[in-house]
């Protein structure tokens, strides 16, 4: 397994993301190629004292600043480590894509340059995020603002499919959120997107409330990027607010410190289980070949997580089936025509 | 101040509709109008010991049952205590009118019956959510689920009137909620509502993102229906989730019942904080004449917090304030013109 790695995207690049290829190369024997500038990485790894082994380096000039609009990065720095990752990736130059750069960017360039597969409309981030259960798979979460109900019937199938073929769910339920359990609720986009859901061939159980939404009753749901974006950043905004107001009565007064340490390990497996790092990012899905997101803030740790999940999206054959699932809907409109 | 009553909204009523009719007269000496069957309720009345002092009745024959679809309740039971309730209120019967019933029927009834406000182009149902520092207003949450940019200027003016008049808040800030905090976020409806936001005669403070909502910077916040529902319920279900995974903490072992016992005080105040009940419930806004949708779960408690804040919303001059408001925005298009 060749992994594409961008040496330069994360807050804590280029140093953990030569840790976490590493780590990943020690772990799981993957080849790793990474995207950046060779003779500054080396010696930063030589410096650091991380090994090289299994690497090899493309040649990535182009630096990104914080003043680049993630929107048009791809334009104006054609050479810069996602830009030449991505392109690397769409000419087969590896088996995955991995980067903890801009999230706008990585949409575009992936589109761009990887290219969609046959038939799907949109490329979607999708995103898993904690519930009392389990993961759920929730798209998109911000890759398009405005959609129309055929996507929202893609991201069903391509959810489906991922959480199958890689976190190893059986028949993945899929829900639409929406404002109703009824089929009468919601726009014109929920009403139609229902229908179409219905039809396509995937375990479809219907309108989701969000006030369900935390018990994670479904492996995936579908909504417009807008309505996602919400609910993501809500979970974690509302869960670090929470967790922040618990943490305020415990450190208030003596008893309450006591009170912390005895119920400390468990309090800590929440906080844990309530954050996003262990599954190391979100996968973009639509692209002709794997391209993952990492976590923005990841350390070496998530770095290789992220690696591992994207082989995982390499090695599972997601596109594939995502590609065979799309044609069997086309067999079936030919049929009804 | 008379208070028109509908003695069958909610899943506690009509007897704690009842005590929390009679409660309000005690305390604040209001005049109410219950509408119901009338010889029922002063059955029941007796049997529970309610003093019926201040209480008028005006009959409404027509009852609802589970089976009746919310959108047509008023069209099919021309005759049930919510249509009288919002007919009496429309002709002059009363300052105000509650109910605890179904908040769809509410909507389209008080948009038919009490009619809306000169140049409203639609009621907005406003919620009061809690959030780290205090309450602040969400509008809509469910009453329009497609907005155009015209609704989201004219919630926002009547949220930041609402908050000002009834909550007392100097100047409220009005927030949009957005996928990012730039002013190019978002979609159609969010970068034309921003630039008709700008120019309300409103301290509009810009986009917000969902993960600073829990934060409370802003006292309005405003949105589409759709998004609203999505965001008031996701509140409710994660924060009921996330204390419910603390309450397991505790009680998975003699340690956590022991630390239970030592933060009970401040858990308890945070999850009253956490609750909707304080506030007894959520104005329409934009009707001619205040209507307030009481909590479907009201005890007779909530019922009469319902009440007197109906009452400030009625004494409080919001809907005259409210349609100054629109005016002074059509006096500047005037200029403009």
């Amino acid at each position: 397994m060749k992994i594409i790695v961008d040496a330069y995207g994360g807050d804590n690049a280029p140093l953990e993301v030569l840790r976490g290829c590493a780590a990943a190369v020690e772990a799981y024997g993957y080849e790793i190629v990474l995207c950046g500038l060779e003779k500054s990485l080396r010696k930063l790894a030589l410096e650091y004292d991380i090994p090289l082994k299994n690497f090899t380096f493309v040649e990535a000039p182009d630096i990104i600043s914080m003043e680049d609009d993630p929107g048009s990065i791809l334009k104006k720095k054609k050479n810069c480590s996602m830009a030449v990752g991505l392109r690397l990736l769409g000419e087969g130059g590896g088996d995955a894509f991995v980067s903890g750069g801009s999230t706008g960017a990585l949409v575009v360039g992936g589109t761009f340059y990887v290219k969609r597969i046959k038939g799907i409309k949109r490329c979607a981030l999708a995103t898993l995020i904690p519930s009392t259960k389990d993961y759920f798979m929730l798209l998109d979460v911000g890759a398009n603002v405005d959609c129309r109900p055929e996507m929202l019937r893609q991201f069903g199938i391509m959810g489906s499919v991922y959480m199958e073929s890689v976190m190893g769910r059986t028949e993945p339920k899929v829900g639409l959120v929406n404002i109703g359990t009824e089929t009468t609720k919601g726009g014109e986009l929920q009403l139609n997107s229902f229908e179409l859901l219905q039809q396509a061939p995937i375990n479809f159980v219907g309108n989701v409330e969000a006030r369900e939404i935390p018990y994670g009753e479904c492996d995936v749901l579908v909504c417009d990027g807008f309505t996602g974006n919400v609910i993501l950043k809500l979970t974690e905004g509302l869960a670090s607010s929470l967790l922040g107001q618990i943490k305020e009565i415990f450190k208030s007064n003596m008893r309450g410190k006591l009170a912390a340490a005895m119920v400390m390990p468990g309090m800590k497996q929440l906080k844990k289980r309530m954050s996003t790092e262990e599954v190391g990012g979100a996968p973009l899905l639509g692209t002709l070949r794997p391209v993952f997101k990492a976590h923005g803030n990841s350390n070496a740790k998530a770095f290789q997580n992220a690696i591992r999940v994207a082989a995982d999206f390499a090695g599972k054959g997601v596109i594939d089936r995502i590609t065979e699932s799309l044609a069997e809907r086309s067999k079936e409109d030919d049929t009804q025509e």
